[in-house]
């Protein structure tokens, strides 16, 4: 959350003779999203995001990532669409970096969603799973089983530091998601990352989904999952808030209809992605350096969400 | 340069309904200024830069900083206006910090000027010290004589840790300024931190001087000087640029003409600018902790600039 990478004025006013957006006007840098640098870029005709990715982002990721931007937005979906050069290209060069330039939406996010919210953003996520159906690129999902398991090896010895328990929660987890995860459910480009930060609203309406950077193919009820526990526990994952549990899935019903065995599977999935980040968060909070740029996210919020699935009892 | 206080959209529209600015649309963390939080906020009615100050500003200066930018501002200078509540007040607090809404000026800061923007931020500067005239408010600059004396002691031990002779060079500096620092020269209230990243601009003309934070009330032709350190040496201190220095104190003498006395210490004021940055650089560069989210800036470069006065060498 932060700008890593500084760029002159000058630097930017000629990378913006690539684009057909007029004359610079103001640029600032801005603390969003995942270790990228942002910069909210403004020209005499329009807005937008520059970013630079840095090392978390892996270069040939982001043609998916744009590809999935620019396929969305071209079907109406609130999606900032990716600028592109006379040829064509989105991704570029700048300061030593893959940059791309992306159209800014307005909109603020919520830390404490409504019913209203939930209902709008799952309305939304069905929106956007519908218009992916005839979007052909892929990329695996690197934070499923396989992804898991990995991050779960490298966390063992000192998930207990965290948390006394954690690493046996941990290892049953993972050994029942392993024996019983989901196949054969429909699948498609999902977000796979539709926290509330990543989603901008005026007043009640989705204005804006932003943040593909973690977007990947797999089950489309899987992203559902991720928001029911990233918009219907408090933050810390003490409390399940089941009114907007009901909101977000029947939002997206509005929209898409799960089908039986989507919804058989929706209580397994959950539990799937409360691990998720529980594992990223425990490997980000074992390996972030003291005084680093980066926040780090308290493992055991999803800790709580994890237990909360599988019926045991948490602190 | 980074957002130390996170404020949630919640909060924000509640502090926003003080003031008579509309709903809000937008809101971003920007990485801008000294060590304060800035938000760029978008309402429905505009655009402003909320600003949260931090430990480096001192609650007790901040109705002379914002009451010298109120001046400014409507005295048609291109200042942001701080905005006032219905009772008239402009400092509040939010997140438990004293907090600001100001207005948002658009333009781009230039990393490397040319004389048309020397000879701008010379009139812009001279236009500022003729509007100050009749602003009755009054803050003494701890970054003078005294200052330097408490940061020179404060760094003495370890001076020359950061390059062989720094210590004597500081010494040696302080003994003559202390004895030749200029008196009786026109005083008033000046931003005694002009660097290029405060002004801003559109095409060549100066669209916002920005960032009132070490503003003070000291010589005039001071800030004229800070300025030429600031506008017209490369930014390593290597390179002075005679033809910025000259475009600049042209630009100034057209709005402002020097004194002959101003003109006469001009050299001096120079060397103790050069001093005062090489100081607070040293300090700073002494006490900042590896892995801060600073960046700490090179006193070498002031130690090069101030050596140019005085006519040493130095690396």
């Amino acid at each position: 959350m932060a700008v890593y990478t500084q760029v002159s004025t000058e630097a930017l006013e000629a990378f913006l003779q690539l684009f057909p957006v007029g004359t610079l006007v103001s640029a600032k840098g801005i603390a969003e999203g995942v270790e990228n640098s942002n910069y909210l870029v403004e020209t005499d005709s329009g807005r937008f995001i520059l970013t630079l990715y840095e090392k978390r982002v892996k270069r040939e990721d982001l043609p998916f990532f744009l590809g999935l931007m620019r396929h969305l937005a071209e079907r109406d979906l609130p999606v900032p669409l990716p600028i592109a050069n006379a040829a064509g290209d989105t991704l570029h060069e700048l300061a030593g970096r893959p940059a791309c330039l992306i159209e800014f939406l307005t909109g603020v996010s919520v830390t404490a969603p409504l019913s209203e919210h939930c209902q709008a953003v799952g309305a939304a996520l069905a929106r956007m799973h519908k218009a992916t159906a005839d979007f052909a690129m892929t990329r695996s999902n690197d934070l499923s089983l396989d992804g898991w398991r990995r991050l779960a090896a490298a966390c063992r010895t000192q998930a207990d530091d965290i948390a006394p328990g954690l690493r046996g929660q941990i290892d049953a987890a993972l050994a029942d998601l392993g024996a019983r995860w989901p196949a054969g459910l429909p699948t498609g480009a999902i977000h796979a990352d539709l926290f509330p930060d990543n989603v901008l609203f005026l007043d009640h309406t989705v204005s804006g989904l932003i943040d593909f950077y973690f977007a990947c193919t797999d089950m489309l009820a899987y992203d559902l999952a991720v928001c029911l526990n990233a918009w219907c526990f408090s933050a810390d994952g003490h409390d399940y808030h089941a009114d907007l549990a009901a909101a977000l899935i029947a939002g997206y019903e509005s929209v898409r209809p799960l089908t039986d065995a989507e919804r058989a599977a929706l209580p397994l999935l959950c539990q799937g992605a409360a691990l998720r980040f529980l594992l990223t968060r425990a490997y980000d909070w074992l390996n972030t350096p003291a005084g680093a740029l980066v926040t780090r996210k308290d493992p055991l919020a999803y800790a709580r969400r994890l237990a909360f699935y599988t019926g045991q009892a948490r602190a």
